[in-house]
């Protein structure tokens, strides 16, 4: 079956994605239709890719309509951009890091129009992105996510994880995890330091041992050590992960509170390091608390 | 050179640590002795691998004296013990997932007999030890770790990490990592069981993304959502090493909000679901907390 | 003026809060309308005070309405019974320990009849509901504060602390610090009794020195060293008030740590210890976690 | 009986202290000797109060012993000092913000020269010492505690808590308190302030509530509120018995969550807002961490 897809939001992340699309379009004789806030971006994904740069109108009639934006708010000014120009019968899978109460009103809210609404984010960063092996975990129902099982060209690996916003939560869980653990290697390495132990022998120690973690891998020594903090994923948006953890907390009344005070030092961190600095620079609020750099 | 080596507490660790002395010792011509509080362990060592089940004054006389005991308390008693009968010359390598503080005390007493005392915790588990490819993380002067790497049979990997203390206090901060990791990725999948997400999905993807660690990957997929908890390191140990590690924290005046109180949980969990359970029981604290297993 | 007040709930609370409507509008010549759910205590208080227990179409009539119940989702029922029948011009104060969102949802609701929502929380407790010398924290506009502070015969003070919503936020943040407060006075004592410290001679301490608060100078040596933790305001309700003022916290992405982690510790005390026990039970969990009795 | 006191630090508690006993000594015919680090302030208080401004070979000489500096570290170099020159029979009692673990040394060493020694810290802060209406808490026997109770002149309340060490552990245990108590309520003050609650109105309905203490009524409104946070007792200071609160639960493997966060906390605003700012100055992180003044 040919059809045809649409992506919106060309950011770090879904400009690859969206160039998967496209191969899976050249593939299987379908069209890919990419949108973009700032329009450059698109036309430049359709010169490079055989995409083709559309209006918000036209992407509302494609079959199978993707989002990868920074917050459900962008999602729902899309979504009332689109409004009537919706055809009945797409399904829109939201790969946005979003908010699973988010999911579940813009579930209700397209369905009106004969839309279906799935909450699929992914992880794997933009290396996962370019290589078309992210994962992507889903929320809604088993039959509307087979259904687009095959369209998810960008996927490694799909993961279906429960009902509408499930997908949304695990993100945001996932997210507060590399927050934790990325946190508490920050203090525990500077804290050795202060005591003045060798750090880079320490955290080789770590991620030979049973305290290493992906954080303590493949973050803290490319980018705090080498103090270069490169800006791929921003403070402030780990931070507002972070906070939809919480209201997945609080919307169970659960008790968690490892995961609630480390959102409070990174909302402190985004306030007083920056939230557009990289979030490994969380650990420079770190190296501030104990007058300690770690390196 | 023909060297004659000892060890002292043959646990779980200990054990296989000492089979690969042994095999080094027959490769090389020397002698490995073994020593255990219940003698009959050392015995049935000695059977299996030739080893010699020696008393503790023989063992005082060894060129290196290995040692990996429950804590730094028990260190002591067994110094106690030799007391002179300790040989000029000898390097003690002590395994023990000890207190920096004992390190830098059991060496300055060590050194009155002309015997050199190097810290030198070790991770990899009990499969690490019976491959011989533990991580040992070794504090001390750098001509006396260099003066026994060879004899480190049991290692994997060797790292030089600072001065004596600098080996416990390492190996604590990382199991305070890996109590941290545990707990925040039991608090998360907790909040998301209560969230009716499916559990072992959201673990899937966590140990494809961004959140996972070791805690995650290799611990509660095994020991949490089996019910099966075996014990192999209990929660009572694990939470005396968050101890050290908070000691460490506190002899520089560090600030690690984070690892304090996930020590505080810790102690809690040993003292309420039981310090003779598994590390991993930790997380049935979090179920009563959240009225919700994690399954 | 004479007027006609109604008193919707009358709990522990609302049962002495309505007596001194009933003492004003019989100074005044005005009427006092009561109702209840569980209507018996309704009349018991027009058999006690001379009130009129009325039901809720003759209470929508009022000019001044209170309430007083559990939660801001009692509030809602009641207003969905009352429709049609409320009065343009009547001024809702509503003296629920609410949510801050529901405040401004509510007092959007009754505008469209014409009716005013003040949200209007009190302090004090049992005994200062019946001393009439409660403290009130009203959010809303200062001219609509202003015309029924006459009205509130039960209050000693009443403050005007913000717009909608304030007088739930400002409770909720109150309440989140006496549990801050209670807690750490917990665990202080625990840690103290642990190393065979006199508990009732260092609470006299701290009662005369600058670690007192409310909590330790009129709970921990009346409800916890006494054994007899009397059920007055619950552990649940307490958890739910301290859940509010984790919402006030998001709702501005504020950073709180220890707010948020105290959050959780109640969360935990009210599963594990039973949220209809008295709040100060909570430091029967910190008893637990450890094995020291607060005594 | 006359007998002979010396008062060792002249600090802003040490001063007017010292005095009391001045006036105690004049009216019982008693000496009352006075030392300090910088002379001129022991000849100032001399020439104010007919106090004697000694060397420390004449205090070691008196019959009671006071001494009130920074940390016990400052106590163990004044003992070191008087050496030989101490007197058998004499008590020394150190109103000092000690540490326990000191406490339990300097009896233990004291005793080898017949002089006892009980740990005395006060509480009332300079107020209080002014009027002489302190509280004492007093680590030791009982016998000995109540051979100085009528030495005490500055004392408004004197309360044997336990033994050697109880007073420091309890004087610690109190400070961590108001450290805590002073943290919570500059967060939600924090948080209130950016709701757009009017923040002075919520100070004062929280002292006239549930969740005041000492904090929020003596300190808040005059040192934070006022913008002046006026230097009396250094954050510096307090962070460090903060830490010595830690020790007490830590030499008891306690599980002490809040107060462990919140020592970590102290630590950071200690590095960040600067030691030697007064402690409520604390709450100028909390400011930081959220981007809105307290005001």
């Amino acid at each position: 079956m040919t059809i045809t897809t649409a992506f919106i939001g060309l950011g770090a992340m879904g400009f690859p994605m969206a160039a998967h699309l496209a191969r899976h379009a050249q593939a299987t004789g379908g069209r890919a239709l990419v949108w973009n806030r700032t329009r450059e971006r698109a036309v430049a994904h359709a010169a490079q890719y055989g995409t083709t740069a559309a209006d918000l109108q036209d992407c509302a009639q494609a079959e199978v309509l993707f989002s990868c934006l920074p917050t459900s708010a962008q999602v729902d000014e899309v979504i009332d951009h689109m409004g009537a120009h919706l055809r009945p019968g797409t399904v829109w899978v939201d790969c946005t890091s979003g908010h699973p109460d988010s999911a579940r009103r813009q579930r209700e809210h397209l369905s009106a129009r004969g839309v279906s609404f799935l909450d699929a984010p992914v992880s794997g960063g933009t290396s996962g992105a370019q290589a078309g092996t992210l994962t992507v975990m889903v929320g809604g129902p088993t039959a509307e996510v087979d259904s687009v099982r095959t369209q998810l060209a960008f996927a490694g690996k799909v993961i279906h994880v429960g009902n509408t916003g499930a997908g949304f939560a695990v993100k945001a869980i996932n997210n507060v995890l590399l927050a934790v653990n990325l946190w508490a290697a920050g203090e525990g390495l500077a804290v050795l330091g202060r005591h003045g132990v060798n750090v880079g022998a320490a955290l080789e120690v770590i991620n030979a041992s049973s305290g290493r973690s992906n954080a303590s891998e493949n973050l803290i020594g490319q980018r705090v050590l080498t103090r270069e903090f490169p800006v791929t994923f921003t403070l402030g948006l780990l931070a507002k992960d972070a906070g939809i953890a919480l209201d997945v907390v609080e919307s169970v009344k659960g008790s968690a509170p490892v995961l609630a005070q480390t959102l409070g030092l990174y909302r402190a961190a985004a306030q007083i390091i920056g939230e557009n600095e990289d979030h490994s620079a969380a650990l420079q609020l770190i190296e501030r608390m104990n007058a300690q750099e770690i390196k």
